[in-house]
């Protein structure tokens, strides 16, 4: 029988794939999974609890409690000197569904949505789901970051919205002014939406990160998404959120309504007061593993863009002159060292480290990676 | 700025509607929510609140759990006699977030769904984001049940599945073995999925519910789904889950995957053991309440079909010659009781009574109702 034939020639992820080769190597590392190792804040996990266990469990209203729309609201004016209502807001399952309900509410069938690459698989399926195109800019020849000439090589009267994530997952590269304003007047002048995937934006190891958020000009066309789940370790409790105009937000809440009816209440009430958790410490601890990591790749005179936040490092592999899928598989054989190959990603030549795992962890990945490396230079 | 039209265009949900003009009537009763005001089980309540405090905050498989993926194929199995591999189920965000996944798992565009009518709300926006057309196919001629005669009016070339609910919201319908063998002839003769939405399914008050699951004919089309939601009173925690031959539930894990990653982890540890849990005393409390509104019902001679499942009535109110519209905004103005006009659920001349409340209240909501009917009557 036909299934959907856009969702059956998407393939797997290939990330899972690399996990799967690497489970299969009895002691193989594995260096591939972008999630936080650390704990979830105790407080936070405490009031979840009590929600549940004094019966809060019947339906909130669709866009989220009022409680933690309205913390939501208060967190991002605060740090962006935004105005968003609390009904400018939506809680959602993580920043998965967030933009999901973002691409569904601004998308007719045949609108392109412009994605610079490399990038996280989950756009392009999400944005042909909700009927659009993905079109890829590739940032590779531009230190990943947005240029004016780049952008008008993509854009196209079909063009109706630009998706980035800054910090950027598989580079940690965080998006500068320069490119901001290049996507800022593209939109302005092409009446386009903006996304921005602000997932890893609490994650950051340096002050130089700005946002569209707050930015008045942008207003009526940006939707900006978050979640806890990177920035409070708890991606498998499945909180995001978004914030957008309120005509945008008002088809993105039917969207999400009818996508997953509303997140859970009981989570809801217990993440209230997140916002006045701290993940200093995490930041810390991510800061001090990537200076571990960069270090030794400076040692193996690897290249690899500033990983000014998330927790991943991208080096070039292309001096070795082999794909990145074999330089992975290979890796994973001969070392027993799982990274994801950057075609995952939408670009040849480079390799993904994920540096949320312990140090020492990190260190015998490097050494294993260090002797492959030199043995590639010696073949 | 163009929003997504389609969406646009559907409008907010009439039960909505009703609830809020019943909130500006100061003491309407509402009998117009879909929602068990019972208590969700104190042990599920438990397990759920020892997971997150526990720690388990870490992303689960896709798909959801391995101990709570076995023990939805277990139970259903164990119910329907059929053969179900854990690896054939899915957990999701309520039956919502399954039926979404379902419909984007089968769909390509232009794609017709059949859908009988009177139904829920959910289906023909889900079926249009999946670039599908809603085909409504009326039962109110046939007692609510599925002909041959009616189906092939509306079968076509393009016809791709038939989503029913049995029991039926809002009429508390079960399908009978006549309307199932009619669904499944067509679905064979046609080349058609079958959706059987069966979260009431549980809430039973006779014994002549049947399920497709289980018939072997139909397994490699036939997606099952049900929640834990009305079963066990728990709406706001939002699991649910589906089965379905595995080249459909493999397409179907992508789509969850892609459009909420998968169902928080710890909620599906805490449910573990959920299908141990008896939700008897709840179908007797729901009982007792029908009992108590088919009575008051017959007193006042309104014809309604027979409520075998589920929490709602779905009184005849044709013989007044009055809207249901309006027969529903003048019972709250008049007289204070909100009910859902039919006209939410795809058919005119009818109300939904949701006996989900106390008996109390149900009993009030009847006098009014009576006063009310009477006074049309005078009329």
């Amino acid at each position: 029988m036909l299934l959907n034939q856009k969702l059956q020639n998407t393939p797997p992820s290939g990330i899972r794939r690399i996990g799967q080769l690497a489970k299969q190597r009895p002691g193989c590392i594995a260096l591939s999974i972008g999630e936080p190792d650390l704990d979830a804040p105790l407080s936070v996990r405490q009031q979840i609890a009590a929600a549940i266990s004094g019966g809060d469990t019947h339906y909130p209203p669709n866009a989220g409690i009022p409680g933690l729309r309205s913390a939501v609201a208060n967190a991002v004016n605060a740090r962006f000197r935004s105005d968003y209502a609390e009904t400018e807001t939506v809680i959602t399952i993580g920043s998965t569904e967030a933009l999901a309900s973002a691409v569904f509410a601004i998308l007719n069938p045949g609108d392109e949505v412009i994605v610079p690459v490399p990038t996280f698989g989950l756009y392009q399926p999400q944005i042909e789901m909700a009927g659009g195109m993905y079109i890829p800019l590739d940032t590779s020849a531009d230190d990943y970051q947005i240029t004016e000439d780049a952008l008008n090589r993509v854009l196209s009267p079909k063009s109706k919205a630009i998706l980035y994530a800054s910090p950027n997952n598989p580079t940690g590269t965080i998006l500068t002014s320069a490119s901001l304003d290049v996507i800022k007047k593209a939109a302005l002048e092409h009446d386009l939406f903006i996304i921005a995937d602000s997932v890893y934006d609490q994650l950051l190891y340096t002050e130089t990160y700005k946002s569209l958020a707050g930015d008045l000009s942008v207003r009526d066309r940006l939707i900006y998404v978050n979640a806890f789940s990177k920035t409070y370790a708890m991606t498998g409790v499945r909180i995001g959120y978004a914030l957008a105009d309120a005509p945008i937000m008002a088809e993105m809440i039917k969207a999400h309504s009818f996508l997953v009816v509303s997140a859970p209440g009981f989570i809801q009430s217990g993440c209230q007061s997140i916002f006045s958790v701290s993940n200093a410490d995490d930041v810390s601890t991510y800061r001090q593993r990537r200076d571990c990591v960069c270090a030794a790749l400076d040692r193996m005179n690897l290249r690899y863009p500033a990983p000014d936040g998330a927790f991943y490092i991208f080096p070039d592999i292309t001096p070795f002159g082999i794909p990145d899928e074999t330089f992975c598989i290979r890796l994973i054989n001969e070392e027993g060292l799982a990274l994801v190959p950057s075609s995952c990603f939408g670009v040849p030549g480079h390799v993904r480290i994920s540096f949320c795992y312990e140090t020492g962890t990190l260190i015998e990945g490097m050494q294993r990676l260090e002797r492959f490396v030199k043995r590639l230079h010696q073949a």
